[in-house]
């Protein structure tokens, strides 16, 4: 006898503690997973009920009840088609876990606890969960279905314990956040998993942003071969359907769709586009505005704004001081119609000269230095922000991660803003995005990509005054802050001994602006942030 | 055959990262024990080497030769006197351990691995250590000493354990932070112990501020029947001996030197000294600089930092405005002029024109709102940047943990600061430490204390225009942020509902501005900070 099994990847995007919205996301997509895609299953991400991750809101006891209203009703709108759902639950103890339930008939039939707590890079679970230790199998249509969630695959032991314990096919809740080479890195650890198990595998993984996190989609179905037999696209909402064929004692996953996925420049770029535009929607903004300086990283910063949210949500403001080159005026206006947002420009020369005045008598005697640069900078700050609580809009930050690394750049200055999309994004792949973006459409005026990088904070300044070449830069960054390398072994891959040194230093010295800068978009294995937690407070040093 | 040995509590402060200072405190304060004290042992508190925590600093490979070259330094240096000092370690898995070394004859003789890893609150163990399973038991001139390291004690197990392998008596290394009533926590701790194991225990702190952290030091010593019997003083650094003398096979700690401790507001104020002092000066700033209001939050502010730096490293500025009152200007020059700082007044009126002309056309037709207050604050904000800029002084930031709570501050405006003291001081609590520290000297002009607290941001402002009264919004923050209380609840101990909603949606909407705040000094027994890890995207409520 032959079962056909339907299994529907439910990659949908939670809104975390939308407890009842993401409800109503999961029963309709159950409900359309059954009439569009003739599912006998659809599985969700990991925490699908409260959105991944919730943080501290599952310290919260006002949090459970919450959840076990959801969860009864789903049991109750979901009957013709079997639902597996992610959730946090308390018991009776007040001991905490990160759940799986399979609700088949209006009930939760079977349940699995996660037994592999990430506590590394962004994840905190084992400050909230307790980890389970019991396979969780259930039949249906005569097949065993084996569950887990997320990091249980990243391991050996979970796996093998649900063949152990007779299944057939592995169903993997995920909340797995983007990084450049993530995708990869999930396909070769499941091809691993099935080289031991010899079991399929469904990778259902949670779309959209969160915070500093990008969940990137593209969840995927491995046949016991290794094979990708189908593959949901990335970085959108998305019902697939995966086709199981059971044939005596042989099950086989059939091949099915399989979207393009993005590579490359065009991957990081979406993702940058997805940060911007959950992050604005989810908490409410109407658009956003920025500082367009003529510079590379606000070009750039507005270009993903208007890809992300539309022209009409987007607004720019050009603030010219005596430094101010005459091509970054025209750039930054020509970039601005191009794109066709509002702009305007609002000249810093008499705040800056009231300013000046005020404390002319605290100044006497002492030499003009950064104290002028940074006034500068935060006069416009003070500006975007006073324009964005008079119309609502959020201020986006445009900071790259070199200089979020090496604190070139000014607290409450260039700084300001609600988010900040380049963060994570070293300077020579903003170059290298900016490139992208204007082969698609030509959008940022080549002049912004081809003239040396400058603040335009004094004259005559560029960055590579107080900075090495920012390929150089950027390479002992990776170095020193992803990899962990030492000094030593930094200089013996060839680099200057003096500029790895004074790049170091100026890296450990810059905490305290991280400290106090807006959240941005995780897309390196190691993002400043929660990635990354350094004392403020430190006389360590390797060098 | 009696036994005498003197064991010493070395209570030090080692600066996080500063190997080498450290190093040099322990072999310090281990000749002096051995000197002034006849100290037989010198316990010191947990990871010693590399002051605690180290955070991240622990995910450095580099960070290990360092250690064990500090304990090669150390087990040369003291060889007449038995060292008990904490430290990490990485095995050749790369696995780390939270450790502890019995140091005599200038070897390792022995060593512990903490075994119950803290992750709530504001540590994060397990992201670092692997757990030991294991007691650590050593006998020195005829008495067994079992070793654990902090939490360790606050479970039954590993003290059991150490007993069950023939301890004596234990010696405990721990680096626990300060809050209200952890003192009082940590003696009930251990008598609960004592009560188990029927051993005396050694209780070794350190001390000195770290970050958002404040270890108080009050190491203690408790005999097996729970009696405190010696006890060092909190908030500073000391050697004070416990004698231990066996007799037969009964071992008895003698009563010894018993420092008197603080209480109430005092035991606060002496911890937000502390913070004060160590960020400031393990950081390496000349001194402090202010916004003197003539408000109650920037004046008890002002006295911390002089009482913790000294006037001549503290510079006082007000900032007045069209809406700042007469007697603000009086009582903040009056408080300027008893506590002897640098005072000067920089009127904002001519920034403030230059802004509004600049942004005349931007905002024709629409209205004054929070836009002109915030305005105000920000060129405060800026100006005093650009004063800290110039001369060197960090910025402190006057903000009490109710604004804190409910965003009652303006980002990049009185925000704006290194290190904010008050951040976790309720505005009730400020009252109380005003009185507290005027009952030493009157510093703090009457009338600060006893107006009614306003802004000064439009005319005849008072900060009760838009929150409940302090007394009531501080009990709603304590029940929801520090109790976890859900709304109902705080409703039902008999607050207005409509108040407590309101509260709470202000906090529950607040986290982006905290998340760009200063870190402040934890006295509470959940600060804002990684204390609490709230997402900034969250649409959940229990309102």
């Amino acid at each position: 006898m032959t079962q056909n099994v339907t299994v529907v990847m439910g990659q949908i995007d939670p809104i975390v503690g939308d407890i009842r919205a993401n409800v109503e996301l999961i029963i309709e997509a159950a409900q359309r997973a059954k009439q569009t895609l003739q599912a006998d299953i659809i599985v969700f991400p990991e925490m699908t009920i409260t959105g991944y991750p919730p943080e501290d809101l599952l310290l919260r006891e006002g949090l459970y009840p919450q959840v076990n209203q959801a969860l009864s009703q789903i049991c109750e709108a979901v009957t013709d088609i079997v639902c597996v759902v992610g959730y946090p639950m308390m018991d009776e103890l007040g001991e905490r876990f990160n759940m799986a339930a399979w609700i088949e008939d209006g009930m939760i039939q079977a349940s699995y606890i996660k037994q592999n707590l990430p506590n590394y890079s962004v994840f905190d679970e084992q400050r909230y969960f307790t980890a389970g230790h019991q396979p969780c199998v259930v039949e249906f249509k005569g097949i065993k279905f084996g569950i887990l969630i997320c990091e249980d695959i990243w391991k050996i032991t979970p796996s093998t314990q649900a063949k152990e314990a007779g299944a057939e096919v592995i169903l993997n809740l995920n909340a797995s956040p983007f990084s450049e080479e993530k995708h990869q890195d999930r396909i070769a650890t499941l091809q691993r998993r099935v080289d031991e198990i010899k079991l399929p595998i469904v990778y259902v993984n949670q779309v959209g942003g969160q915070d500093d996190l990008v969940f990137d989609g593209g969840s995927f179905a491995i046949s016991a071969d290794g094979e990708v037999c189908v593959q949901a696209p990335e970085f959108k909402t998305d019902l697939t359907a995966v086709q199981l064929v059971k044939q005596a004692d042989s099950l086989i996953m059939l091949d099915g769709a399989k979207a393009p996925l993005y590579e490359g420049e065009a991957r990081i770029y979406q993702a940058l586009k997805m940060g911007v535009k959950d992050y604005v929607e989810k908490n409410g903004f109407p658009g956003v505005i920025l500082g367009l300086s003529g510079g590379i990283d606000s070009a750039l910063t507005l270009a993903i704004a208007v890809d992300a949210l539309g022209a009409d949500k987007v607004e720019a403001v050009m603030m010219p001081f005596r430094y101010t080159a005459e091509i970054s005026k025209e750039d930054a206006a020509k970039q601005a119609m191009t794109m066709g947002v509002q702009y305007q420009s609002i000249p810093i020369e008499s705040m800056y000269a009231a300013f000046e005045a005020a404390l002319a008598s605290s100044f006497e005697g002492t030499n003009t230095d950064l104290t002028e640069e940074n006034l500068q900078a935060r006069i416009r700050g003070t500006l975007l922000m006073a324009l964005s609580n008079k119309g609502g809009r959020m201020v986006l930050a445009t900071s790259n991660k070199s200089e979020v690394a090496v604190g070139y750049s000014t607290l409450y200055g260039d700084m300001v803003g609600g988010f900040s999309p380049l963060k994570d994004i070293p300077k020579t792949l903003v170059y290298r995005l900016a490139q992208y973006r204007n082969s698609i459409s030509e959008c940022i005026p080549e002049r912004v990509i081809t003239r040396p990088p400058s603040a335009e904070l004094r004259p005559d300044q560029v960055d590579q005054d107080s900075l090495p070449d920012y390929d150089v830069l950027d390479a002992i960054i990776k170095h020193y802050v992803k990899l962990d390398r030492t000094p030593q072994e930094i200089v013996e891959l060839g680099f200057d001994a003096e500029e790895v040194h004074k790049v170091i230093r100026l890296i450990d010295r810059s905490e305290y602006k991280r400290r106090q800068s807006a959240p941005g978009i995780k897309i390196t294995q190691r993002a400043f942030g929660r990635d990354r937690r350094y004392p403020i407070t430190s006389h360590y040093s390797e060098c």
